[in-house]
């Protein structure tokens, strides 16, 4: 079976071929471009697919960056995407182009899918998955089975007159503690005078500080603010934890990648805030698909034929 | 089939004979006097069964104040029994008295459960229900079904600096938004010269203040103080709907008497913080089980036999 994935973001398109295992044999990026509207993105991917799979594929798992109607393969509102497609018909659109069954999911909950079907959904069958990163998405995995709607875990409020959210509410744990959140706090760092080689390794361009600059440098207050981001994670860890009690918290994305400096400081504030029932069995891990979690959760979600 | 239910509190233990289909026949209520051991407890227990059933009874469903296992039917820890009862075998001291098969589960859990199989669970199939008392308790329930463990909505933090909680975090939902932590405030309204009509309501004596009291006065800064409850709630809720994105939120428990006074404020903070995907279907409603949700729930878990 011959299956095809695409992660579409508001700035880039990823495009995959692959197997039912989760074996990806071929891979594309392009750009999304979404000014240029629905019909002319969705034009591109399809002859990406086709360039990739010549003979053509079974099915296709589509992510999409916000509200969809995943019965009738309709995006409801994508924020990030200059037209919003709002009531876009998307799967039908490329069903059309491709003739193959095309499913559609938010994205984060596809990344979800795919720690479940190829990472540690293999392991447990309760976890929450977080992607840390420019924003702070998830989902929810009970008894195996995925939530497909909910799932806006970086939109608990952590902070309840904490700092404007781009979703509009205040206090978010994006707000507080995504890479943007943590990226702009370097750069205010540097501004202070509080983060010399975090400015030298950004060659005094503020414009060149990212969040792997700032996990790598030696400044003291960085390194505090990499673990204040970290407590913020780990109070709204530890609220679904209390809520939910998951045998596991599953971190992907780009702030994953700081491993234990960021794992650390979530530990120790689900054993602060955890007192309700014994809290060392749930763990705390990254991501065993790490970057790919999206894509192959387009293969699951091709492969389930959208049965999740 | 003939049923009993019982509910395990600190203070009293609430005791129910009744129907697979929720009617009460015959009711008791005894004091809990944790302090003589599970032993004497539970002879009580079983001696009110007996008296009010005294043909039998096919099944049993307790609720406890805390950790159980609910498999083998032993209690783990219940912090508001003198002993705290860790280990102690409930269902099979209880089935040896009786005869029948004693089935056990959390306080909040049953209460839950009550509300599932005989109140709104009859009308939807995702909610959240929060007992608002002296403590905050709660249960979720997804695709109709309750989950057993977590569900301690209570202890989300929505204040990470805030008050020490009494399970040793701190801003918990129950340290602020409790009958205990809201009757405290009227308190010390009183004494700051704020609240002279619920002064005048509780003739002076700082002990008879109590929730009821609040909601019938015209003290504005009790009604200010009442609101604010609502909204801390509101943003515990608004937690749970983003992530879980539930049809319902159901308010049991004496605070969920204040009818709008709370849900007003609560749909205010819905509306207010959940931006990801439209709140307008959610539903924030007072339990139609009211204070009877533990007891049915009992015979929930007994009809049920034990299988949620």
């Amino acid at each position: 079976m011959t299956l095809a994935s695409v992660d579409l973001g508001g700035t880039n398109i990823g495009i995959a071929i692959g197997t039912a295992a989760g074996q990806i044999v071929a891979r594309d990026q392009i750009r999304t471009q979404g000014s240029l509207g629905p019909a002319h993105v969705l034009g591109r991917i399809a002859a990406s697919v086709k360039r990739l799979a010549p003979t053509g594929v079974d099915a296709l798992g589509l992510g999409v960056p916000g509200l969809c109607d995943i019965r009738n393969g309709t995006t409801l509102f994508l924020p990030n995407l200059a037209t919003q497609w709002r009531g876009v018909a998307v799967s039908s659109m490329l069903e059309n182009e491709l003739g193959c069954p095309v499913y559609l999911l938010n994205d984060a909950r596809m990344a979800t899918l795919g720690e479940l079907d190829y990472g540690y959904g293999r392991q447990v069958k309760d976890f929450v998955f977080l992607t840390l990163g420019t924003g702070i998405g998830g989902g929810v995995v009970l008894d195996g089975r995925l939530r497909t709607i909910g799932g806006e875990i970086g939109h608990q409020t952590i902070e309840p007159d904490g700092p404007l959210c781009g979703c509009g509410s205040r206090g978010c744990l994006e707000a507080l503690a995504s890479a943007t959140a943590l990226n702009a706090e370097g750069v205010r760092l540097i501004r202070m005078g509080q983060a010399p080689d975090l400015n030298d390794r950004a060659g005094g361009d503020l414009n060149l500080v990212t969040t792997e600059l700032m996990s790598s440098c030696s400044d003291e207050a960085v390194g505090r603010a990499i673990e204040r981001v970290g407590r913020y994670i780990g109070i709204g860890a530890a609220n679904l934890v209390t809520v939910l009690h998951p045998q596991m918290v599953v971190l992907a994305g780009g702030l994953a990648q700081m491993g234990d400096l960021l794992t650390g400081p979530i530990r120790v504030e689900l054993r602060r805030r955890v007192k309700m029932f014994p809290v060392d069995g749930v763990r705390v891990e990254v991501s065993l698909t790490g970057h790919r979690a999206g894509i192959l959760g387009g293969l699951a979600l091709a492969r389930r034929k959208g049965v999740i």
